[in-house]
């Protein structure tokens, strides 16, 4: 298809129809993502302040055919929000969307736009003295529109699930500026197709989400969260099925910490206090969350003599204050932030099936001792199989001379994925990153119907195009 | 759109290309539904035993033009599974494809065929000290693959989520035969638009669901259950907040209990146990699963005493074991058996915001008033908005004379619910019976996005047509 550019005379055509604070100024950052990997062409960046200016909008470019790249916080790291080559791009910040529409604290329900940060979002809650349980490294700056569009995942789905089951109701604008008007605060509602959800991990190319009603949860009346040293990741599977048993669903997070990570943090921020020295290979950070009345500390501690008892695991630190609590979990996540210090080769956002891990874990360091001298920080939410398999250079060396090789480090570690049932993308998306991947390991009958979906939303391909299907 | 019937020539054509067992006897009960409001016309019923069968007899339908009406445990309330006036349907039993296939305890998954019963589902998780949470008073014969096909809710949703959310993975096959293999046991995978939810709920207007992956939970290690005597609606309202406040979310069910149900028992079954006589206007059910180390009794004690002295609950009922809670949970499950014994003239499944929940009660007592003198069983899942709003004639008459009324009365209450911003149907679907709400309440851009994926997938229109959306 072929598109039209978002230049200056596109850009008058929308002068006197909309607010003059929607006009933003092209800094880069909107042109960038994180990684480095890609940009956008320079174009044209509007930030709506209501959904009538994201239909005018969406009307405009649709008429032209202007792409059209719906904009969050520009955190996410397959490279959704970067179209790369081609006409100059629309950049749609949702940005001045950034109202919190309703509180309803009795019901657990929250309304907000789409350019709610999320940090926001979980003060919004805490206000309220309840729960937003979606969390990941970057809340300060991603924003829950983004978050909805890619159904981001993090580090309390074992217990609350992803982005899309946080989801009551959905507010959207379509490319010819329609407006579905699905903000509903109801628990269940069984009238018809599952609009919602196709549009949530849909990376913007379906539509424009502009707000979402969202659960709050209870906050747990007692939480606790303790780092334990484990024996091997078999060791940190029964111990996440022992705390199961002993604690129900009050395992509110079961992350995987690789002894390669605490290296990195001592090589890079020497600063941060390490639990343990020198790092054992590996360690799983557990937080509960339970009821009133029950005390955390001695709840994890039980579950540490119970888990020691089975040779389990061998040493642990388990916080005795929230101080101690925030510390331990700052510890997880500034692990992605040494990573980037460090400068990664390759991160494999994969998830696979809870019991082949450990499989997978071997077999995965068999096949990357083959491919090179890399070490490779293997770390992230157990609970839920999701693991950021993440390749570096030797110490010592960047990772330019590597760089060349990415492609060929994908395709080895996703096909071992793929072929022990796992997924290529678990929580990060497709974007421009792993469209081969889908196309290369996803089933055609599902590629054919996407497209299929593609096309009655979007007739013209104005929306995100090149991301999660092949431009067409 | 023409359809040409199941008839014998149809049925000879798949002779040879199916197993003889295929072949059922076209007994009354595939043509009936429950409530005795719509039949279909006879027609041919075929029984597939694997994906293959399945495949085969779609094809022949999709080419000659035959109406397919997938067949689970005939338990829908809403009439998706009677295919109405028009040529002869077939009947797709999924009846032969009642295997489990895989169970993987440690992962808290199971993949079971469609055709499995809900309560045989049950079992086979308990058989490995696992819960599949769904449940609902129908469990002895609903299949799987309707509860999949509608999103069934139930008693757990509070707590666990609809079908919807316990379900990780489908296969399923297209109306010209495709297969949708997307049998993956993966608690994350961001890999393109979500068919998964799109054909969960779809009523089998889509596809047919032949298996699934379903979460598992680890049982609660600490189980109790309670019937305490609330003051009013927005008492029972309080109390739930009160009970996640202490017990976050442990609470898993809370449901309402009218008087009126507890008469019913008395008038239709008097050997049924019941805790309170004369019945009180308003009792809550409540579900506790704890961690262990907890005392359910007297977690549920302390709870009572909370509520009283905010004058919340006046009397209550404690299971002290696990016979006294099954006959706690007896008595709700035969609440909808007492119901149809009394002969309702309408029931309604709406969902509200939990909010506005006393306010419903007020107004609808208020409009059905105005109606005629009927009975209001107001009776469901009130921790999640549900209420199943039914109807009943005056003490002593039969439902006969009001049937006539029964459109009025729908729409009359249909739109007190929608302009309270709830859902004329919280769990059953759409079925037949409510395809007039939906193009009455519903927004009309989804409906022609409805519309456009019907087509997608069913260009010649042969799945369940009439069920959600009008037959074209």
């Amino acid at each position: 298809m072929t598109h039209a550019p978002a230049d200056a005379a596109f850009a008058d055509t929308l002068r006197d129809r909309l607010s003059p604070k929607a006009f933003r100024e092209a800094e880069p950052r909107y042109f960038e993502e994180p990684r480095g990997r890609w940009s956008s062409p320079n174009g044209l960046v509007l930030a709506p302040g209501d959904v009538e200016e994201v239909r005018t909008i969406l009307m405009a470019a649709n008429e032209a055919r202007v792409r059209v790249v719906p904009y969050g916080g520009g955190t996410g790291l397959v490279g959704g929000q970067v179209i790369g080559a081609g006409a100059a791009p629309l950049v749609l910040s949702m940005e001045r969307m950034n109202r919190i529409r309703e509180v309803f604290p009795e019901e657990n329900v929250i309304v907000a736009e789409a350019g709610v940060i999320l940090q926001d979002l979980h003060d919004a809650a805490e206000k309220v003295d309840r729960l937003f349980p979606m969390s990941l490294a970057a809340k300060g700056t991603a924003r829950i529109g983004g978050n909805l569009a890619t159904n981001a995942g993090g580090v309390n789905v074992l217990r609350y699930g992803n982005t899309r089951e946080l989801c009551l109701g959905l507010e959207a604008v379509l490319p010819d500026g329609r407006v579905l008007s699905g903000l509903t605060r109801l628990r269940k509602d069984n009238t018809g197709y599952d609009l919602r959800n196709l549009l949530i991990g849909s990376e913007g190319t379906l539509a424009v989400i502009t707000a979402a009603a969202l659960k709050l949860a209870p906050v747990p009346p007692e939480q606790g969260t303790a780092i334990l040293v484990v024996e091997s990741p078999e060791a940190a599977l029964s111990l996440l099925s022992l705390a199961r048993g002993q604690l129900g669903d009050g395992v509110s997070a079961f992350e995987l910490i690789d002894g390669t990570g605490l290296d990195f943090l001592e090589e890079t921020m020497p600063q941060v206090k390490r639990p343990f020295a020198p790092a054992p290979p590996w360690m799983v950070l557990i937080d509960v969350g339970l009821a009133r009345g029950n005390d955390p500390q001695e709840a994890l501690m039980a579950l540490f003599e119970a888990a020691a008892g089975e040779g389990l695991v061998s040493d642990g630190v388990i916080a005795q204050s929230e101080g101690q609590r925030a510390e331990l979990w700052d510890l997880r996540e500034t692990i992605p932030l040494a990573n980037r210090e460090i400068g990664g080769v390759c991160s494999h956002d994969v998830s696979l099936p809870l019991s082949v891990i450990p499989d997978f874990i071997r077999r995965g360091a068999e096949l990357v001792a083959g491919l090179g001298p890399f070490r490779i920080n293997c770390f992230g939410h157990l609970g839920d199989g999701n693991l950021h398999y993440n390749l570096f250079p030797p110490k010592g060396e960047t990772r330019d001379a590597y760089m060349p090789r990415t492609a060929e480090i994908y395709e080895a570690v996703h096909d071992l994925v793929v072929s022990l049932g796992g997924s290529f993308s678990a929580e990060h998306g497709v974007g421009r990153l792993k469209v081969g991947e889908l196309e290369r390991y996803g089933d055609p009958v599902r590629l054919e119907l996407m497209r299929g979906i593609k096309r009655l939303f979007d007739p013209n391909g104005i929306m995100n195009p090149g991301a999660v299907l092949a431009a067409g």
